[in-house]
């Protein structure tokens, strides 16, 4: 039986916007002996399977600056410090960076993007019937393009590595299981 | 058409063990304003889906420290230094942290942990025919459980959230869409 391993301190050694580096001083219950980890401490973020009527997801290309290469991904972002409820996330999200609106927002699932480094957790979240409806609102950070895309190619640019961000492939395999029945919500 | 952006200047702003925070200002194509982003730079990963001859999954149970949470999830690790190939890195973290060893050892898929915010990859290993071979072999900061499940059953274990590792998901949607016969390689 793997047991949780104590805590003897921790503390924070730096802040960096959208995350925060926290090294915890721990014993391992096997050895006895004490280890340091670094944790990286963020928000919970959101990503949002977004279908039109005409079965097309609505999807967003932009560059990101960890891989310095222009990325087809699937809407989101951080969950802002009033929000509890990553339903409320999603339809900002979807609504800011594409215009887009739909019904029936729920959560499809939530992931862990890497247990053994970070603390947060990512929100699915799938909106049906979306459609466009409001101008965007890109922060100066951002600059969005938003790219229609019949939801079969998705789940195949997934699998064949065309679609490249681990959380977005995720969210499309939630969905392909979802759309096939395998899901219990 | 969305367009990189030139970075002015990059400074190392703390080193963590497994990863580095980097700080880099850069220029938006769009409004030419100037902003900062902060990366994480790591070596690259690998995830290990190792198949037994009936057809069941080498798993592993271990606690992580990002979520402080005991975690099923597939065997894998960080290549070293003098590894450039993320196979031979597939096949000794199998090793050592469960004892298996098989053939047919090949890349599934790779894939971008987060490419908003990290600049690495994760490379998904299949190694087919594993058998217990030899002794388990631990780092000092590990504690590790094998765990055999019928491949069917982490499939699905993924799908409805008992597997939370983002990076160990991506690894089995990658799995059953190479056994759907899906997957080109």
């Amino acid at each position: 039986m793997i047991q949780p391993w104590p805590k003897l301190r921790s503390q924070t050694r730096g802040k960096f916007t959208v995350f925060t580096v926290r090294e915890d001083r721990k014993v391992s219950p096997r050895t006895g002996r004490e280890h340091d980890f670094y944790v990286l401490d963020s928000v919970d973020w959101v990503n949002v399977i977004a279908v039109t009527p005409d079965q097309q997801l609505v999807m967003v290309e932009q560059f990101r600056h960890g891989s310095e290469t222009v990325e087809l991904e699937i809407p989101g972002g951080v969950m802002d410090a009033h929000e509890t409820d990553p339903v409320a996330t999603a339809v900002r999200e979807l609504r800011e960076e594409t215009g887009y609106e739909g019904c029936n927002a729920r959560v499809l699932g939530s992931i862990r993007p890497n247990p053994a480094i970070q603390s947060n957790t990512c929100h699915v979240v799938l909106i049906e019937d979306c459609r466009l409806q409001h101008p965007v609102e890109f922060d100066h950070g951002e600059d969005i393009a938003t790219r229609l895309l019949p939801v079969d190619e998705t789940v195949h640019l997934a699998a064949t590595g065309k679609i490249q961000h681990s959380l977005v492939v995720v969210g499309l395999f939630y969905f392909d299981q979802w759309r096939r029945g395998l899901l219990p919500r």
